[in-house]
C-alpha cells in the first residue's frame, strides 16, 4: 500500500491517518474534504501529506471514508465507481445497514469493506485526531464475505497494525446492538445536559455545584450534531426502541420513588452494580 | 486540633482523613464504624491511627460524619449530645434539609457545620480513599450562621488546607440544585445500565461493542446503593421533579424522531453543545 486517500480528516479519519503513517512512514496520505479549510488544518497538523479530490482516487490503494453517515450513503457508490480494481474502500460509520444497502448491487461491491471501529472521543474535527485511539478497541466488520479476499487481508493488516480486535457481524445485528451501547448513551447524555441547562436559565449558580460525576455522565453531550443527526436518522427504528425501554425504566424508578418503595429502589441499583464487571476492560 | 474522629471511613471520610493527616502529621485520626472489619481495613490502609467508639468523641476537637444520610439524621443528635463545648462536628452528606432539621433545636447546634464537599468517585469503602480528592472542588456550606464563629474558622482552615472553594447556600436551595447536577445523573446512569443489561440477557455479545463513551455515561451506575437510596429518599420531591423533566425531554426527543423531524433533533443537540463551556474547569 502506497497511496492512501482519506475522505474526511476529522477525529476518526485523522486519527487513523496518524497511526497508519506512524507505522508505515512510506505511505502518502491524501486528504479529501468538502471544505478546503479543513484540509489546510489537516495539512498543518501533519495528518495528511497532500490535498486531493475525488477524481484522484483512481490511484488509491486504500480509501478510508469517515464522514457523516448520510454523506457516506450518498458518496459511496461514486467512490466505488472511481476506485481501481485493486483499490480497497473502508468506511467507519456508526450505522451499517443503510451503508451496506447503498452499494449492495454495485459492480465493485467487492472493493468495499464495511467497518465500525468503536473508538472516539466527544471532540471532532482535525484537531481532535490523536495517536493510539484504536489500540485495544473493537472493530465491527459487516458482510465480510462480500469483500474480495485479497482486500480483506489488506484491511486486516491495517487493523492489526492499529491494535484493534475484530468482530464479524451482520449489519442488522450491528445496528440493533450499537443502538444500546452507543446511540442511546448519546441521547441520555444530551437530554441530561438539556434538562440541567434549562434549569440553569433561572438558577444561575447551579453549575458551580456540578462535580466530576455530572461531567462524566454528560460528556457525550459535547458530541457533533453533524455526525449524530444522520446516525439517529439511519438507525431510527432501533434507537426509538432503546429510548422507549430507557424511558420506561426511568418512569418505573420514578413510580417506585412516588410509592416510597425504597427497598425496590435499592434493589434496582444493586442489580445494576453488575455493570462493574461488564465494564472491566473498557477504558 | 489534635484529636480527630471520623465516623465513617469510606471514600469521603477516608479521603478527608488522608489529606488532613498529610498536612498535619501531628493529629491523631480516630475511626468509628458500625463494622469492625471496616475499621481494621482503614487501620491497615493507614487511613486512621486508632479505632474508637461514639463514647470517645467527648475528647474530639473535630468529628467528621460521612455515613449514609439516613444514618447521619439518626446519629447526629447523639453525636452532638456527646461532643464537648469546643468540639466541631462536620457532616459531608449529599442532602442538607433533613440533616439540618434533625438538629435545628439541639442545644449544641452551634457545634455543628452542615457541609457537602462535591467530590467523589463511583467507588466506595476505605479502599476507595485517595489523596487530593477535594483539591479544587466546591464545598457547599449550609446555615453557616448557626455555627459558632470560632468553629466556623476551624472548619474553613481545614477546607482551605484541602484546597476547596466554599459556597454558602441554604439547605432548601442546596437540595433543589444538587438534584439536577448530581442526583439525576446517578439515576440516568443507573437506568442506562439497567436498560442495556436487560438487553444483554438475550444478546450475549452486546458489551463487546461498548466503547469509552458508554463507559463514561454509565460510570455512576457503579455507585453504592447503600449511600444513594437514603439520598433519593431524603430528596424525594426534588429528585422526582428532575426525573419528570428528564423523562419529558427524552420523550420529546423520541417524538421528534418518530415525526422524522431531524432538523429539530439537530437543533436540540446543537443547543446542548453549550455544555462544553459550562463544563470547562470541571474535571
Amino acid at each position: 500500500m502506497k497511496n492512501l486517500y482519506f475522505i474526511g480528516v476529522g477525529l476518526i479519519g485523522g486519527s487513523l491517518a496518524k497511526d497508519i503513517k506512524e507505522h508505515n512512514p512510506d505511505v502518502v496520505i491524501h486528504g479529501i474534504s468538502r471544505k478546503d479549510a479543513t484540509l489546510e488544518q489537516a495539512l498543518s497538523l501533519g495528518l495528511i501529506d497532500k490535498k486531493a479530490t475525488l477524481d484522484d482516487i483512481q490511484h488509491a490503494d486504500l480509501v478510508v471514508v469517515s464522514i457523516p453517515v448520510d454523506a457516506t450513503v450518498k458518496l459511496l457508490p461514486t467512490i466505488l465507481d472511481k476506485v481501481s480494481d485493486n483499490g480497497l474502500v473502508i468506511d467507519a460509520g456508526s450505522t451499517k445497514q443503510d451503508i451496506c444497502k447503498a452499494v449492495e448491487n454495485h459492480p465493485k461491491r467487492r472493493n468495499f469493506l464495511a467497518a465500525h471501529p468503536i473508538a472516539g472521543t466527544e471532540h471532532s474535527g482535525p484537531s481532535a485526531a490523536i495517536n493510539g485511539l484504536f489500540k485495544g478497541k473493537t472493530n465491527i466488520i459487516c458482510e465480510v464475505e462480500k469483500t474480495a479476499f485479497k482486500l480483506q487481508e489488506n484491511a486486516l493488516d491495517i487493523f492489526k497494525t492499529l491494535g484493534m480486535r475484530i468482530r464479524y457481524m451482520n449489519p442488522e445485528a450491528h445496528d440493533k446492538h450499537i443502538a444500546y451501547v452507543s446511540h442511546l448513551s448519546h441521547i441520555s447524555s444530551f437530554m441530561l445536559g438539556k434538562t440541567v441547562i434549562e434549569k440553569e436559565k433561572n438558577e444561575r449558580d447551579i453549575f458551580d455545584m456540578a462535580g466530576s460525576g455530572f461531567a462524566s455522565t454528560v460528556r457525550l453531550a459535547k458530541s457533533s450534531p453533524e455526525m449524530w443527526t444522520p446516525i439517529f436518522k439511519q438507525n431510527k427504528t432501533n434507537v426509538i426502541e432503546t429510548l422507549e425501554e430507557y424511558i420506561n425504566n426511568l418512569s418505573q424508578f420514578k413510580e417506585l420513588m412516588k410509592q416510597d418503595d425504597f427497598e425496590a429502589i435499592f434493589d434496582e441499583m444493586k442489580n445494576t452494580n453488575h455493570i462493574k464487571d461488564i465494564l472491566k476492560g473498557i477504558s
